[in-house]
């Protein structure tokens, strides 16, 4: 990797939650004041914004958005459930090509006390029953697998080689995987894993952050860049060499930066980015 | 397995630290009042009782040891460092020997941006120096796979996989793995490694509690059995499929119970155990 690739902001993408006190209209014009020319947008502004003011907006601004966030959840004791979480997947996809989102994060699911391999089997189904509707959009789907502490109620898939399962089942050219280094920087298989995405092309989406050494809390306490553990330029040469010419999203869940100045915070985003990502 | 064996409390040992407010000799008076016939004794007893008067308080009440509590965190920046941490293993093997106990448990650490291969190299280095003082003491070694959310500074080995690797490269009787239910039981690979750990003759210890599904701190807010979402009888089923007779170890952390009455909570361990177990 060159010095002057270290030094390009281009692929940075920031998702809207990360700066969680913003409206989606701050958050477009406040990445773009600082250079930033991606987003990633939560559902969540979907709440105070109409999809076609969103849609507008983004194309006025003229940023890319790698993804809609979060679709999934697909696990569930009853059968009416399980038809609501794919209804609202269905949803979510039509409101990713409303705003022109390349995928949406399927952050999948788990339900206390249910066998991990049986809401496994839930999810693959859930997938499979959106996935004519994801063609008829174009929209990708990406499982996020997320780290083995939530692995009791947010996601029974906790490593990419759990994603990659689904992946290889379903063999469908929109199904992959977003990793994201905070939920599998521990992994072993990493690298690997990397490697065999690249091959099998189901590398979607690259989420960075960083894990602080004393972590106070499980959802809400992700580093900046540079703060935490996590060999994120590693990482990131592992992904690049798998030919991936995606957006680097940063997704920073913290009650300690939404308390600060949002627009400052932003700048150190875009620093934190090129010095350790 | 029989209604009769699931009544049988004669395999449950608790863990000093499970009732950290209690001396040493309150949980020995405690576990023999509840009938508990077994006990892992944490180091931090040590401060205020001397190793032998532990030895004798123990052999009196004829309490059986499966661990003393806990050795390891081996890797280390420098070469000083590592050599005061196989210091403090070779003490950690002394002072179970001295109270009758079967193993050390040893946590094998971390240091926070060093590569986790690099850190398993030093940990199998480092149990590698102190087999021969284990040997000579008749002392088992047994790694204890932690959470993935202690990779960061307390142990880069993960998952039973891990562990198993390190076994295998030093292929050594007393070698093997202390199972914590807590830390794997979101491990797709579980079962299959139980069965490996079986045949290769590495399961050494079976540790208890429970994952509450809102945890509220990574350290100290593990759950009672039964109060969260770890199958564990059906875990039990495949430690024991292997022709394990150890202990089943009650080992929790929980600012919540350290606050109960220590007599009365170790009553609700007997029932939970019997229960959930």
């Amino acid at each position: 990797m060159t010095d002057e690739r270290l030094k390009d902001a281009s692929r940075l993408a920031i998702h809207t939650m990360t700066n969680k006190p913003w409206s989606l209209a701050q958050c477009v014009a406040g990445y773009a004041a600082a250079g930033v020319r991606a987003i990633s947008v939560w559902r969540n502004v979907f709440e105070s914004v109409s999809l076609a003011d969103a849609a507008r907006m983004l194309g006025d601004a003229g940023l890319a958005v790698p993804a809609l966030v979060r679709g999934g959840f697909f696990p569930a004791g009853d059968a009416g459930e399980r038809d609501k979480a794919i209804d609202d997947n269905k949803l979510c996809i039509d409101q990713a090509r409303a705003i022109g989102a390349e995928m949406i994060v399927l952050v999948v699911g788990a339900v206390p006390g249910m066998m991990l391999a049986e809401a496994r089997r839930q999810v693959e189904d859930g997938i499979a029953a959106v996935l004519p509707h994801a063609e008829a959009s174009g929209v990708k789907l990406a499982i996020e697998p997320l780290h083995p502490m939530y692995a009791a109620d947010r996601s029974c898939i906790n490593r990419m080689a759990d994603a990659r399962v689904i992946c290889e089942r379903l063999g469908h050219p929109l199904v992959g995987i977003a990793l994201d280094v905070y939920h599998v920087w521990w992994d072993p298989d990493l690298e690997a894993e990397i490697d065999l995405a690249g091959r099998q092309g189901t590398l979607l989406g690259f989420h960075v952050c960083d894990w602080r050494v004393e972590t106070r809390d499980l959802l809400t306490d992700r580093g900046m860049m540079g703060e935490g553990c996590i060999d994120i330029r590693t990482i990131r040469r592992w992904v690049e060499r798998t030919g991936f010419t995606g957006f680097h999203e940063v997704e920073i869940f913290s009650e300690h930066y939404w308390r600060q100045d949002q627009a400052v915070y932003v700048e150190q985003i875009s620093q934190a980015y090129l010095e350790y990502c």
